[in-house]
């Protein structure tokens, strides 16, 4: 038995995974830790948790490329090349005066790894990342609302306000806000001193991309009941014979009959 | 080969309908970017694009139009009536110092286009225009219960606040406010100091407009269902048979059997 | 053909249907109308309006029972008592100094009128009134939760705020802006100052809030399409033989056939 | 006939039942009443009041105790537990100066004895708690989003507004807040003011929370469906033959044919 076969049994080691799991809810509090104020005392101990941290995380990420037969095959995955990009960039050396931020930011996306190595999590991911495509012509004519409103409310309520309708993208800012209902009448009551039918736009818009994300989540619905329906006739499929099984059946009888009464006729 | 065929065969070209999205989105990126404040190069320049745009729309209704081989048939389908329209409107000559404002707006209508033009999108929006008589009784109802609100708000709130219960339109507005639960207490809370037991006004509204609501939701969820279910069905009826085939098969058997063995007997 | 048939041909006329709802509406109009400010000279005329309509609706009503058999049976409709009272009340003479308002509130619910008379609109509110029953143990449970959360708010809260958790109905009150996360946060951060912990009361109010609502929405959901799908096999009962039908039919030919063996033998 | 059977009998009895939901009612309101401002007199019979329900809940709990047979057996019921719990902390006495408030919440619990008492509102509980785990993984997937955002939230935007932002558990409660639309625009526009582009913060915060939290929906919907259609199937089962029945009696009506043509040749 070679290395490989031993890495794999540790990769796939259930105790091992839940050791993994447990460094990475560790590595969480840690940065949940630093947004508050902590003595020199616990901010020396942390730096050194942090470390071990990402040496775990590279060891971690090593036993499984080498576990992997196929070296080529560890990369297709989307989950493991994030994990390896995470645990790279973490490497990186950072002066903590001027890139401090950023590496904070970094150490953040560790949180992610949770949902690389929780199976549960990753199908839901996945299932999530599958219903988008389908969206995308729904989503496509929604930007199209927003962009026709945006450039429509930036000629029309500029010189009334241009905090809230500058240009196109800040007005689509704008809109967004009216969508989500956030104090969407101080804008109107606003332009409505102005322009007395701009009620007109707005209750338009709300109705129309109202419209729009009701189709969305139908969409979803409606698509996620025929997978559920289309699995459960599959499921059924083998098991059960079919009406036309039984129709052959029925005829395959007839015609043994009639071949029968033939002969017996002559 | 005479000139219709050509332009069909133009027409249906799969380069020719990428490159009139691509110009769509050219225009409406332009109507994005006149939103900005722009230099008077740049508007120049623009200015010419304009111009091209306004002259390639021409070009290409004009071969969409003769392409058809019946004339009468291209202005029955509403979308080629529409396009025609705003290449149309977009052609007369506008005074920029007076009209200036209209003009854009006209030219906003041209994103509308890429709904005319992207066959997914038409027949999204064809889903959705199928879906809305359907709603008609209940958005009638939905009115219906805003009137009487209305009516009833004017009456008895006019004198405390008349920005917000003037008249019955103006009600109708402050109601769908209410109905967003836009800053809805605040106009609650300034009610009650006169009337005490308005509360009951504003969540009796709420509760039937809501209850109004979620109808239409569900109407739609149950209608677009339905659809699905029929669509399921029909498509599997041409190659299974039905219940009823198999029973016919059987008794036809049956009296098979029975004349033979009448015949037996005799 | 006497008078009752006389009346019934007339009630059930297509145009005399369609004139009473065109009074309606134009009931509908004027008291929309009463609530702009009006010359002498419109109120005047609107006076004389009002009286025609208020003479007609009565001379409606009164084709309406005398066409109708059975007298008991005018009034086991809800819908005819409801016009009844409507325009029965809108008879009461009144002096247009001290009971003017009541009068006018009075008016305004012949707009209701138009769900009795339009038969769509009524098969709509009978349906959501089939539906409420169902969810009464739903809204007890949502109940339950607004009172008990309402009366710890009050013990608690009442000394920090008594305008928002003065006493038990004020709080339920308070309770159901928060949520319509209605300025929510403006009602908990100032609980917050003094209780620190008091953001759990207000997130699982919200939670509970919420997922009872949601409960209510699926409950619907859910018994919708299992009437539709009732309905469904009711329809197709009649014109499908069913599973059992075919097993007996098989039975019966074998049956037969073994009699036959039988007879052949001996 | 012994005391436990006289018991049971009590308790069954339907009266009885009805009796115990009044004085759960009574007590209910006797909460409410409580944080209006009473006279010393009302305080007075209202001690007295509180001191009976005491007691009818103490006897009421020992009837049901003495009634089941198996005493093991009535504490495996979390209703009973609960119950038990309810009554024996409202036995302890509490001195009306310091514990006055504890007092006062235990006795709101009592309310919650509604829901163990109507055994309908008991099934829907159930129901209710029946969905939790299922929902557990989007749940975490939930909280993973607003941890992470919480965590770069604080990072960023602590020396901008360290109320909203200042550690990872406030800067959860400022998403909570901006995940209910609650004037998120204030929020926004604030660390707009210094990051510029924060808006891209906020807009896949709201879109990735709306999906998580849409997907959750649609999770409850469908499985709630497929019980139904579980039940459904379960129901029908029995009285109905499947497919495969009708199969296997075709195929020996075939082999019992067969036979008999097998016999007649020799």
């Amino acid at each position: 038995m070679n290395l490989e076969d031993h890495l794999q049994r540790l990769k796939n080691n259930r105790l091992f995974e839940l050791f993994v799991i447990s460094v990475i809810i560790l590595s969480a509090l840690e940065i949940g830790l630093k947004t508050y104020d902590l003595s020199e005392m616990t901010l020396h101990v942390m730096s050194y948790l942090d470390i071990s941290i990402t040496v775990f995380f590279l060891v971690e990420i090593l036993i499984r490329f080498f576990a992997e037969p196929s070296k080529k095959q560890f990369f297709k995955s989307g989950w493991n090349v994030f994990d390896t990009l995470v645990v790279v960039i973490s490497l990186i050396p950072v002066d903590e005066s001027n890139m401090a931020l950023l590496a904070r930011l970094v150490r953040v996306f560790r949180v992610l790894r949770l949902i690389s190595v929780v199976s549960e999590l990753r199908v839901l991911i996945n299932s999530l990342l599958k219903a988008l495509p389908q969206l995308g012509y729904v989503m496509l004519l929604m930007f199209i609302i927003f962009y026709i409103y945006a450039a429509v409310g930036s000629f029309l309520f500029e010189s009334i306000n241009p905090v809230l309708w500058g240009d196109v993208s800040i007005s689509m800012l704008t809109l967004f806000r009216v969508m989500t209902f956030e104090d969407w009448t101080d804008v109107m009551y606003e332009t409505m001193a102005v322009y007395s039918f701009s009620w007109f736009y707005y209750l338009t818009f709300i109705f129309l991309s109202a419209f729009a994300f009701l189709n969305m989540v139908i969409g979803i619905v409606v698509s996620v009941i025929e997978d559920e329906q289309n699995k459960e006739r599959e499921k059924h499929l083998p098991d059960e014979p079919s009406m036309t099984d039984l129709h052959n059946e029925i005829n395959a009888l007839r015609a043994l009959l009639e071949t029968k009464f033939a002969s017996e006729k002559r």
